[in-house]
This record gives structure tokens, C-alpha cells and sequence, in this order.
């Protein structure tokens, strides 16, 4: 992880193509990141610490980071915690689980943090700004979340037009692009296109509620999720050997 | 202040309309906070501390918001300095000054903080949702600032849209509204109302460079448009008598 080559403007071209790549330590975000580098961008990687209970997610964003080899991992801190409204923030509420994976409601569930993606989408576009990067990646997925409203391609577009409007590149007659190629997919195909890409799943985690040791809790919607996934494919999650 | 009436969510109508209101220490948030009142919302007041030089602004919100009688004020931490790029946070780099206010050039001033409304928004945004508010009032002024891309109506149309598709308010039928009742008037203008609505500038603060006491420099872009307003107006700044 190296700071030098980081310019504080984008008036001039730049030789390279960079792009900000929000990484959560999960298995969508390693998957989104390795398909960034696989586009030809350099990435940033940015990573957000939010009072979540599982802190230890950003563990293996650093891990990710590290091996991907990415320019800079920056990792933010963010005070949401404060507002309350959120099992994943507010420790007095219980993150629900299921025995399997067709228990899971259709209703916005309780794990969500209020307006989280627009808040992580922001900071990405301020550092973009800064790094004179036209390009932001984030894993979002439409298809397993359907209940979070900030999962879903109308919300990528209205944002990428607000981003546009937002900003000194927009004005400037460039076109800033937030990209979330996961957003359609299933989760086997996610992971399908991950292991083309040469990601390593063994130090991902996707759990809402893991034990100290980062082991998952094998029964909250995202543990069914990625389990069914991994199955569709035929595979036994790697996470789950070590 | 109290916390006592903060909900987890705004499933119920709520009986008493409240609204989020950006609150800067300023001249502007002070009557957009005035503005927001008189229009019969209950205000929630937001600020930030995101490494700026005047740090003092903050002293100055916490007085306006208690005197204001607001329900609730929060001041979060924010690390947008972190990533450079702007004479506000970078304290390597001069804030530009000048003898009169003809002399501010109509280019992208350097004290322009990268993608600053739109993380600020995000934050009022979340919070919001939390209250199950469904208003937002935020300050910001098209004329006087027309260098901030982040402070033209189209800008607050597109966040506002990009809102109704990222939350649950949005998508159970409900409409969330971004405020800016001072975007197109000027400093005169804005002063004129805040007056009628009985707003005490005095404690008010408006300079991008005040010394350690919280006196204004006189001489950057804000503290020149500033005076500008008050002498339009027949009078002298009350923060200038103290």
C-alpha cells in the first residue's frame, strides 16, 4: 500500500485509470474488486468502520487489500452507530436467523443501516474526486437483498446522476460511472465469476453475527445466502474448512 | 435538547412533523434553521467536524442550536480530511483572500471540500430515516457560491431523487423533501429574512480563516460576500461589534 502517487486534482489526464472500490471484507466486494482490476483499473480500496458487531470484517478487508494489491486501503470511521435504527449497529437488538435459506422474509429486514450505501457511496465520491478517479465500484446485489432499497439499479442510477451533478468532474464535462456489475446476480454466479478471477473466498466473511474468532454464524440471511451459492456450484465454502 | 422522543423508525405517522436541518455555525444555516421553525417543523439539528481550520463554527451551532430550542443536536465526527484536496481541511494550503468581494473569480474556489454536501446529505439522510423524518433543510446558496457545484438546485433535485429510491420511506409510497429555501437569494436577501424571523447573527460565523477567538478575517470570499449583505441591507454586521 503505497500513498505517492496520489494527486489532489484531476484537472490533468492521468496515464493511468484509477478507481475507488468500497470493500467490506465480504465475498461480494472481493469479487467486485477483483473485477475492477480485471477491467484495467487501479484500485483504491475503501473500507468503513460503523459500529458494526462485526468488526472483525474489516480484518479481512485489510487481508483482501493486501493480496489484491491494491494502491491504498483507506479505512474510514463513521459515527451512523449514533443515529441507532439498525440490529447491525445497535448491539441491544438481535440479528435474526433462519434454519434455511427459503425462511428469509421478503420484507426490509432488520439489518439494515439506514441510507448505509449513500453515506458509503459519498466518501467514495469525495475520494474519487480527489484522486481524479472517474470510477467507483461497489458490490451491491439486487437479487439477494431485494428488501434494502439502496441495493437496487435505480438507486445506482439516481446516484451516479446526483454524483454528476455533485462534483468538479461533472462539471468539467467528464462523466463519473459507479459501477456495480454483482447487482443482477445470483449469489453462484457472483461466485462463479470470482473464482474465474482468481479470488480467494477462504478469508472472506459474510456473516452478520460471527463469533470472536470471525467463525460465521451459519444461520443469519447472509450465511444462508452464501451457503446456497457455494452449493449451486458444487463447492464446500472455503471459509467454512478453516 | 433530549433524546426522548426519537423513534426507531418511521413505520407510524408521527404527530408532529419533524425535519433534519444542517447547521453550520453560519449565517445561512442559522436562517435555514429559523426558516425550517416557522414553517411548523420540529427541528433536529446537524453538524459536523470534519477537520476544517474553524473549528470555533462548531461553538457557534451549539450556541444557535440551544437558543434555537431545537429537539435533539449532533455534531458527528467525520474524516473527509483524510483523503486532502481542499484549503478547509488541508492546512498546507493558504485560503485565498482578497480586498473586495469583485475580486472573487467565478473558477472553483480552493476552499471547495470534495463531495461535502453530498456526504453531509447522506448523514441527514440517515438520520431521518431514524426519526422517520421526512424533511431536510440544508443552507446552501447557488449565487453567492456558484463555484460549488454542490450547491445548484440541480444538484439538490438529483439528491433528492436519488433519496426517495434509497430508503424505506421511499419505498413505502412515502416523500422525502431537501429544503433549501436560500438557493437562489441573495446574501441580503437571506439576511433580510433571517432578520424578520428574529435570527441573532451576532453569534454567528462566517469566515473560512477567524482567528482563535472566533473573530472574522475580513478578507476571504464569505467574510467579503458577508459584509456585502449587511451593507445592502443599511447595517453593519452584529459580529463585528463584539
Amino acid at each position: 500500500m503505497s500513498n505517492s502517487s496520489v494527486n489532489s486534482s484531476g484537472a490533468e489526464p492521468l496515464a493511468e485509470k484509477r478507481a475507488v472500490v468500497l470493500l467490506s471484507g465480504g465475498l461480494d466486494s472481493a469479487t467486485c474488486l477483483a473485477i475492477c482490476k480485471s477491467e484495467g483499473f487501479v484500485p483504491y480500496a475503501l473500507s468503513f468502520r460503523y459500529g458494526q458487531r462485526h468488526a472483525i470484517e474489516l480484518e479481512r478487508a485489510q487481508w483482501i487489500a493486501e493480496s489484491s494489491d491494491v494502491r491504498k486501503h483507506v479505512i474510514v470511521d463513521l459515527d451512523l452507530g449514533g443515529f441507532g435504527g439498525s440490529a447491525l449497529t445497535d448491539h441491544q437488538l438481535d440479528v435474526p436467523k433462519h434454519d434455511c435459506v427459503d425462511d428469509i422474509g421478503a420484507e426490509i429486514p432488520l439489518t439494515y443501516v439506514p441510507a448505509r450505501n449513500t453515506v458509503f457511496l459519498s466518501y467514495a465520491l469525495a475520494w474519487a474526486e480527489v484522486l481524479g478517479a472517474l470510477d467507483i465500484y461497489v458490490g451491491v446485489n439486487a437479487l439477494d437483498y431485494s428488501g434494502y432499497p439502496d441495493c437496487r439499479p435505480e438507486f445506482i442510477r439516481a446516484f451516479e446522476a446526483m454524483a454528476n451533478l455533485a462534483t468538479k468532474a461533472g462539471v468539467q464535462g467528464n462523466r463519473l460511472v459507479i459501477h456495480a456489475p454483482l447487482i443482477t446476480w445470483t449469489k453462484a454466479e457472483i461466485i462463479r465469476k470470482g473464482l474465474a478471477l482468481g479470488v480467494d473466498y477462504s478469508k472472506t466473511l459474510s456473516c452478520y453475527d460471527p463469533d470472536s474468532f470471525g467463525r460465521p454464524c451459519r444461520h443469519c440471511d447472509s450465511c444462508l445466502l452464501r451457503q446456497r451459492g457455494f452449493e449451486q456450484n458444487g463447492l464446500v465454502d472455503p471459509a467454512l474448512g478453516a
